[in-house]
Formats: C-alpha cells, structure tokens, sequence
C-alpha cells in the first residue's frame, strides 16, 4: 500500500491511497457493508454513485458465512463481486455491541454469537487470520473500544490491553501470508477515550510498533462533538504524516468536514443507510424526512441539483410512496441518494483542499448541512 | 392499438402490440407492480431484464397514493418512471381479496379500504375514471372474480353482472377521453368459473360490445390445472384473432407454455417475484430453493446458462448467504433472477412459434421445468 499526499489545505489533506485492488482518493467515504453486502445496493450502484473502497466486518463474516465459505470463494472481493478495495473491522467492537456474553482475557475475548448462542474466542492472532481468510486490503487490529463514559483508569488500562493486542497482531500479520496473492495491509487503533494522556501514550506506542495507517477508535460513542474533535487533533499531530488516518465509525457530514479540517483521511458510518432506510435524505441544503405529509405533491427530486440515479429520475412524492407503501425501492433509492451525497461531499472537499480553500467551503458548506429542507 | 399476429404454430400465436408508449412483443409475462413499482426493483432493472410492459392495479394507486397525486404527476408512467406500456387491473380483484368488507350491489361494489378502513365505492365508470387517471396503456373493467369453488346458479349471475358492468365501462371509456395526451385501450374479462355454457355466453357477449383486447379471468383461483387450460382453450375458441388475449394472474411457467399452447398472448403473475423474494429460484433445469445447505459451498451461478446480472455476477453461495442473513440484495437478486427467466421463457416461446415448432419445444422445456435441482 501506497499513500501520497498531493496537497494540504490546513490541516486538511487530499492524497490517494494505492492498493492491490486499485486506487481510492482521500478524504475518503467508506460505505458499510458489515454481512459483505452494503445494504440494498448492488456493487454496480456502489460503483456508479462514486465509491471506491468499501468497509465489511470481521465479526460478522467469521460468523456468517464463515471463513470456510469465503476462503472456497477465494475471498471476500470474490464473493460479493466488489473487485476495489475493501477495508474489514476487526470486530471488536461488534463482540461489545452484540454479543450477549464477552468476556476480556489477556489472551483476547471471549463471547457468545448473537445469532446461534455458540461461544467463541476472538485473540489477535485469530482476527489476522480471519482477516487473511477474508483477503481484505487493509485489516484492523483487535482493540477494545472503551466504552464512554470510562474513567481513566479504566481508559488507561483497557488502553494497554489494546496496545499488547496491537503489537500480537502485527506480529501475527508480519508472520502470515496473504491468501488470494493480492497485498494485505494492517492499521493500528488509537483508544483511550476522552483521555488526552492515554490518546497521546496510545499514538506513540502504535507509531512505534509500526501500521500501514492508524485508526482513531472509541470517538462518536456518546461524548460531546467539540472533545470528540479536540481528540481527533491532538491524535493526528502524533500519528506520522506519511500514513493515512482513519477516524471510525464517524458520521454525520458536519463531524466529517471538522475531522477532514483536523487531518483525517478516512471515514466510514452507517448514517448514510441506516438513516436513508429510516426516510431521511441528506440534501445539499440540509435534511429531510420523505414521508412528511408535506412531500405528498412535492414533484421535485429529493435534492434538486444532485446527480445521483435517485435525483435524476424521482420526484419526492414517489420517494413518499414508496416509503408511505413500505416499498424496498424507496430503500434502494435512499441508500443510493444518500450515499452518492456522502461521496459528493468527499468530492467536494478533495478539490476544496487542492484550491488550498478548505476551511472556507467548510465553512460555507456548514451553514446549511444541519437544516431541515421546508417544501420549495 | 395495434396487434399483429405474425406467425402461429398451432394454436400458438407470436405477435406484436403497438402502443403510444411503444411496443411489446406477444406472449407477453408483465411484471406486477402493484403500487407502482415492481417489488426490489429499478425501472432500470426491469429494462436491462427485459420487461417491455408492467402491470400495475387501480385498487392500489387508487388508495395510495391517489389520484389527485398521480394527476399531478402527469399519469402513473412519469411517477414511476416507467416509459413502456403500462397495463391496469381494474381493481375489482383485490376489492374481492383484500378489503375487509364488501357489498356487491348493481351499481358497483361498495368496500371498506384495507389501509383504514374508509369507505369507498367502485362503480364500473369511476374504475374507468381512475384509469384515466392513472394512464395506464391498457385498462381493465371492472368485474367480479367470481370465486371457486362457485355453483352454476352463482356463476351465472356474478357473470350477468361483469357483462353489465362490462358494457358500462365500455360506454364510460367512449364518453371520456385520455388525460395526458396518449391513447389508452380498453379490455373486457370473460368470467364464467368452469362452466364452459357461461364461459360462451360470456365471451359472445363482450366480443359484441367489443374491446380492444380480451381477458380471462377467474382461473388460476383453486381449480385443476387441466380444468384451467380447457376453460382457456374455449374462451380462446371464441375470442376474435385480431385482439390479445390475456389470462390474468397465472402463472408457473408450465402454465404459461400450456395457455401458449392455447392462444394466450398475455399473462401477469406475482409469482416470480413473490417466490423469489422467499429464496425460490428458477432455473432452466428446475426450481431451486437458495436457503438449502447444500448451496453453502456452491460457487456455481444460480442458473449457470442464464444472462442475467445475478447469475453473472454472483454465486448460489453468496445468494444463500444474503437470504439467510435477511439482506435486501437477496431479495433483489432473486427478483432480477426469476424475473429474466420468466421474460426468457416468453422470448424462447416467440421463437420456437416463428419457427413453427412451439409444441415440440413446450414439450422439451417441460421435462425440466419442475425437477428440485440437485447439487451439481
């Protein structure tokens, strides 16, 4: 893996990452596809609504439709038909969303499936290994992704712990082979909750093991956005500047440009689908709900100067329909809208900071992404 | 409109229907997009598989989203983008099945809506009026399907009342002209149960008041499969050549070859994408249910001999993978699957009729068309 950055606006960096499976321009948007499908979209409406790299997860694969399954497909690109890269979560923190029962050890975790009651041990060197089954370009670390509020000393302890996880994985990694003949590449996972100490001890340590790029993990868990920021630019002073930086799990378009202005080069969330199935659209002049009454005539598209498939053919009052008729079409098309959205604004921001004008379109583009959209 | 009988084989009849939103080749299977979209699917999609016409239903756009709202539109084909012919069943059916209350009087059929239970009042002119409405290409009278089993007194007087109503929705569609500039056609349905003495009668009688193409209804409700096709045979003894023919809402594909076999030019049915939404697929060699462990590990395509954008692109494993993990793709992939079948079916049926050969190769596809496929 290659990461080149072409220009800096600020902070703000637009750089491409080169991997085995193509190119993806940075600031990049990554879409979910947790069970190895983006929810209600085929790989050709990912490709034609601009993404270029998508996210799956370890937890979820290993679990369904297991590493067995995946490894005869000769991997997850393969058996999902996405030929562009795809980077996996480690799963750890799906073991501490969904499992009913985990339990933390020093030589990993160990839970119970949420979809069969099964136990199962997750160490960091079975993650890599999974992770070598499922033939991602760029894997994660096993971590703890402390929970907030936390107080320190368990921030700092459950920190150390995700630091000797770190460093088995990169052993692990560095003794394995890629399985599919295409190049693998492993990220470290920056915890330590709100902690600036813990934050700073964490980035150093993982710098000195050594990634391919570093994750800020264990942010948008329910802390105010301001510290979530203050976090995110306290971590990337510390992490290297030849090494992307990815900030998970994160989130609404505003959280995206204040982390973009902060240094962050990658992004993945559910917001864009999980919100577009629940019928609300990201617009260019704020948020809409497309089942309110007030759509019921609306012949406009859902946003009207996008591009997006959705945009180019449907009115909002069809949108409604659909959503009102509890259609699978109205969440195919919001999924599209609002994800074509997210990678329009990655757009946006990439060739804001190539004019060396970021914190300006930031600033103009903030004023009106929190609006609720009024009938026009 | 215009039909045009180009070739027949036997009783076969390979055709073309020419309307003001182009035209579509006979035997025709019309995807159902009750509510004004086919069920997981794009217009798109339903493009690139080869739907030259869709059939969507007055009852439903009626109550949801309305007419008031498909007026502003400009007609149901700009709402849903759909730029083919569109077909439209009167309703009468689904007042039959659906609504919670119903009271047949002469005037029309008086019904409580299934969505919240408001009061409504289907008279064979409004039923005429919402289709003018709605745009549709091809409208349907109002009828009752007369139920099965049915006694022949019942029989006989539910078909005295279709006739009735039959020449009302006739005399309605030449007092009133088309809403957005385009031709639209009028079909009567013979009803009559089993009894072929009412089938004549009811034949005989719509030919006289006349209509721009003729359907068979009320089979397909619960009778033998034998008992359909001779029903079928007659009515289609005594409906003129020059105008299609359609059997409504069947069916399986070996019901289709059959009532090609017998002058059916057009069919509709649920069944492909309903069936295939519940993981049932077609495939040239038999019926294949995805959920099957024994797809866990199969890498072949669905149909390994079919064109469409599931079997190229995905495995059985992968389709088996997303039905058991309730992913929308399945739904969407089985869809797209059955439906290009079902379109494949009817392109090979026009074929086989042009080369004068349709019973020898209705006989070939039926020795597949209903074996479990195994393993391969």
């Amino acid at each position: 893996m290659k990461f080149t950055v072409l220009r800096s606006s600020g902070h703000a960096r637009r750089g491409i990452v080169e991997t085995d499976h193509g190119t993806f321009d940075t600031p990049a948007f990554m879409p979910v596809g947790t069970q190895g499908t983006v929810k209600a979209l085929t790989p050709h409406d990912l490709e034609n609504l601009g993404a270029e790299i998508v996210l799956s997860n370890t937890y979820h694969l290993y679990l369904r439709p297991g590493t067995e399954v995946l490894c005869k497909a000769g991997g997850l690109h393969h058996f999902m038909k996405w030929s562009r890269p795809i980077l996996t979560d480690s799963g750890g923190y799906q073991v501490f969303s969904l499992s009913e029962l985990r339990k933390i050890e020093e030589d990993g975790v160990r839970f119970r499936s949420h979809l069969d009651g099964s136990m199962h041990l997750f160490t960091p060197e079975r993650v890599v290994e999974i992770q070598r089954a499922i033939g991602s370009d760029i894997m994660m670390v096993l971590d703890e992704c402390t929970p907030y509020p936390a107080d320190e000393e368990y921030a700092s302890r459950s920190n150390d712990l995700t630091l000797r996880w770190a460093l088995r994985c990169r052993e692990q990694f560095d003794r394995t082979r890629p399985e599919y003949g295409h190049a693998q590449n492993i990220f470290g996972i920056v915890q330590g909750s709100v902690y600036p100490g813990i934050r700073e001890r964490s980035a150093r340590a993982l710098v000195s093991i050594g990634f391919d790029g570093y994750a800020i993990g264990g942010l948008a868990v329910g802390e105010p956005a301001e510290e979530m920021y203050e976090i995110v630019a306290l971590c990337n002073e510390l992490l290297p500047e030849r090494a992307p930086r990815y900030l998970m799990g994160v989130g609404t378009p505003e959280n995206l440009l204040e982390a973009i202005d902060r240094g962050v080069d990658m992004f993945d969330c559910v917001m864009p689908t999980r919100n577009g199935r629940n019928a609300m659209l990201f617009t260019r002049t704020g948020r809409l709900n497309i089942t309110n009454a007030q759509y019921k005539f609306d012949l406009l598209p859902l946003d009207p100067v996008c591009e997006c498939y959705a945009c180019r053919n449907f009115s909002r009052a069809y949108l409604r329909h659909l959503f009102v008729s509890k259609e699978i079409l109205g969440l195919q098309l919001a999924s599209i809208h609002n994800l074509y959205f997210y990678q329009w604004l990655m757009r946006e921001a990439r060739s804001a900071i190539m004019e060396g004008s970021y914190q300006d379109w930031k600033q103009h583009q903030l004023s009106y992404l929190v609006q609720e959209v009024s009938q026009t």
